[in-house]
């Protein structure tokens, strides 16, 4: 079996490393080249001590990535991720598209339709010409744009929590669009892999805290722009991010006022409509959801209920921010991009417990 | 000084653990009698490990209560702390009460002014005549009803914290009424101290889960009834409970849409002039709480932030669930009741970290 | 490619959830029955959280084992991974072998050698004919007596750890052969998946706390068998293990005193030799391991480190007690008893963070 | 009743945290003054989030240390708690010793006798000639030293967990000297309150691992100097720290090699008679300790076993790193420094759960 060849830019963050994770296991795969800034000389094992002992990743050396290296790099890989902060990333996935590299970009920097929103968040876009010729990487919402994707962004894990959750109902006009709450709670590992006060193990291991609220958080655009999408009319949402003390999961508990008819029923019908039999699970009547049933896996689950009472729709959706989150969601746009089932390659099932 | 002289029935509990350790700190209080059911006749050290080795505390034998010791027992109390499974509370805390023992009582039982409404979540209450001489010991908005209260309902944990941060927004008609969200996440100690497949630790530590959603929780009735009493109208909720992964501790985020003039800076000054310099601070503009800052205190703190893109107003509160959530707060209308400060004998510092 | 079916006899539990799951993923493998006591009559969705929506294992419904089934099973079955408790997983496990299916036992029921000593920790034996043809499953020291076996014995979590760690120590001679300490922290998932106090989350989450010391753990004597199995000579051993808060991963740290000339290099050779590439990774100089940097993988780490000021030798290792510490070792002894390479169809990295 | 005067420099760190939250509970103290590196000028409610809300301690304003201070600072102070980084915390405890404020220095600067030892671990000293006026300050064996003592070094957190647990055993000469182990494990809080990788959440919530073994931890000196003076013998060790999930508590296991006639029982009696009733709780036959019990307490728990079959006697404690390992610690020896009784203005009972 002929394997794509594979380069990782940013490997020694987290996203990176469950890109090392993931693509080691994928069949179709082969991790060929792996750059980092501040690790560049390093091994491979010694950034990241999970792989210490595997033969031909321990030993792999971090290179460091400049520019001029694209022209040899492009016969080497099929395919870069890069996982850098904003706006490097661009710089970077614009130098190996260009090469005619497919690209897979892990940052926020091709994943808005519109520039002036990108930059009013997150500063100066240095590649603005590209915007148009990225693929927003959802391939639940967006399979069709994937096929022969060249330039795919992943969408960031607090938006694909949100939107898996709501995307139906909207889609399916079971709610009003206004007003939409997404409360949701994240591991800490969605801070990334920088230690700072906030995420010091006694300040957050045994204790739960929001965060940047009231529209203050940069995915809440980035939610806004997919279900605007979906819904075909301009969506505004609350947002309220929170710190859980895990590591992995995001837990999203969306609420929204019911149009008339609405039921849970409705609810997880439209999802199941959307989802198939595909890496979204829709639970059953009664079931909720934990983060942990999904912990490391590529699946999300999705559960609805319904508050006769006061007609509010509540939307829950659990999945690893690191993985269906962030990096097997790339490789699932990557997958969809090649053609080839969404799951392959990709673990299905969380460590149970 | 003189003390009260305590009893506490039900010592065996975490609720009831909660209390012997506040209790034997508080310089008006004296531990004098504990009792349980299925701890009868062993030592408190026996049963609660914290205690081993406290001269004093690790000896004392946990009685057995029988209706007929409340004859003798009457000579040897001041107070009666009754933490037992609803209905044998209303029991037990009754039999005391009649012979002139003051009671505070930590389940629901006493906490409803309508007797359908605790019958339809708790089934038939067995001493519905004394519904009437109750006082609800919220003491933030219940003062002046406690003072020489003598049967004492102390409040759920959940409507605690919900009420604590919504109060001041109905009281001052600074939100609408409709559509009013409560999202909480608990620690497991919420969930009593029998060991359950839900609480195991494997299946419990490493991520958050909803249950009990749409109505579906206990907690529920009893928040609406104590917004609307603030409120001056019938309340309904949308509450959401969380089992979140460690110990100690509820983060309530509530949700609801601003008047005309709200601002949270007008939610800050209404919660600062019904709370005072009491028990539960106020944080300031940009503050957000976390629940590891009041964890073994008898405080709690609130915080508020208006969305106005969306007209939502967001409430936050943090406190401890078994202390300012059950146990402290028992204790502060015991307090109250007896004229005495509210922190009289409580923590006020939270360990931190 | 031809796979080999397998069945699951005890699939509810955590080391039968952890084969579900490694199973399905495994390219030689395919998954055709799973049997429950209990949960006979439930899907594995039902009883597995994680394996929701996942096509063809959701629905898979848990069947109830009786003697007589097995002449119809062993037309569906290669081979049987028994999960049960002791003495029944005995019994279950030789039905399937006298009819012809290799069996992978997960229980303690066909670990020792000597009956006396496992009647004196377990009770009576049902099968005590089938030890003497009976494999354990540790391919790292007991390969060649694993191929083409058809009755295995997979080793015990903490005997893994305690056994990687020092063996090499005393296959080379390098340490005294008393006193060993066994200084071992396990994950709380060792415990099973049956709630207890013990492991209620809020009694357990934030603390560690040692219990069954001094020889009173059954493991003591099955790490004894081995070490002496290995030194040539009768080992005996002070084991402590500890519980620590969190869900997967045993840490030992093993004390003995050094042989004249033993220094942490001469210990890093002498695993080295014994492991090669293998599953076992031996830590450079001056790294030690954590559990994180294994869990959900089927991969060990060694350490060792030499304190010339006591001549204490000090080796350190770390596993997944259900993984390398259960299921994966019991797939990879299968492996190994197939004539395949140990890792085949296994996770080697674990997610990290 | 009249309050001592205190004074508390490094309050922002964490045993400058839990000394504001005991010097505030104390009835013999009065926090008067409170000083900072880096925190100076902002208030402590900006600091430390758990007295947000607390009239009179969260206005406190931080104030700069300058050597000059000390001329008016000794008219408002009886007594100054220094938290700070080794050798500073000496130059700062000496000018305050100097102007005759009493001072409990909760730094290394003033725990060794022998300069030569502490500096070869810490680096220059720059106060030797103060050292011979220090008083350790494990009050549970050097009482009598403490009486008036002016200049306190509070014992380090290992120290203590290791002296506690082995002390009565080498005084009544129960155990061999060597070799002993002391295999410990700590929350996280230990580490202190900078953010390290090796403190973020993600990389040390799940897992446990080893760190400085071999006789590379700093506390490896002071625990063989104080076993030292006990046994009145040299004492060397081997230990081995670890970090464990969580944030307070130390699990000492300790081993030894059982001189003639020893025994669990022989053990418990040597720790009670050197114990008595005071802040160490020796636990009966068969109660093994968990650092749960003890978290936020001033008590410390020691149990033993004894294994006849290798002759090693297990020595077990906990504690909690911050307060009895800690600040509890350093309040406990100023009690007995002013004759009041050990346990004054202390918290007795750990939160439980």
């Amino acid at each position: 079996m002929t394997q794509l060849k594979v380069g990782i830019v940013g490997v020694a963050g987290y996203t990176g490393a469950e890109l090392v994770r993931l693509v080691s296991a994928h069949p179709k795969l082969s991790l060929q080249w792996v750059s980092g800034a501040s690790t560049a000389g390093k091994t491979l094992g010694e950034v990241l001590p999970s792989v210490r002992g595997v033969t031909g990743l321990a030993e792999l050396v971090i290179e460091e990535f400049r520019p001029e290296d694209v022209e040899t790099l492009k016969q080497r890989l099929d395919v870069v991720f890069t996982a850098l902060p904003h706006a490097e990333s661009a710089r970077v996935g614009a130098l190996f598209f260009r090469a005619g590299v497919q690209v897979v970009d892990l940052s926020a920097d091709y994943r808005f339709e519109d520039i002036a929103t990108y930059e009013s968040w997150y500063g100066e876009h240095p590649e603005k010409g590209l915007l148009s010729q990225a693929r927003y990487g959802l391939v639940e919402w967006h399979r069709d744009e994937l096929q022969h994707a060249r330039l795919i962004a992943a969408p960031g894990c607090y938006v694909t929590a949100s939107v898996l959750a709501l995307g139906p109902l909207l889609d399916q006009k079971l709610i009003e669009t206004s007003p939409i709450i997404v409360d949701a709670k994240s591991g800490v590992s969605g801070a990334g892999r920088k230690a700072k006060p906030s995420t010091h193990l006694p300040e957050t291991a045994e204790g739960i805290r929001p965060y940047s609220v009231a529209g203050a958080h940069r995915h809440t655009p980035e939610i806004e722009q997919e279900l605007s999408r979906i819904a075909g009319q301009a969506i505004k949402i609350v947002f309220t991010p929170q710190l859980a003390p895990f590591s992995r999961g995001i837990l999203a508990c969306c609420y929204a006022t019911g149009r008339p008819g609405v039921s849970a029923q409705a609810c997880r019908d439209a999802a199941r409509a959307a989802y198939g039999q595909g890496l979204v699970a829709v639970l059953d009547d009664g079931q909720l959801p934990d983060t942990l049933w999904v912990r490391g896996s590529a699946r999300a689950m999705v559960s609805y209920a319904y508050d006769a009472r006061t007609n509010l729709v509540l939307a829950f959706s659990v999945l690893d921010n690191l993985s269906k989150g962030a990096s097997a969601q790339a490789i699932q746009a990557l997958n969809a991009s090649r053609g080839w089932p969404d799951e392959t390659g990709l673990p299905l099932l969380a460590q149970f417990p």
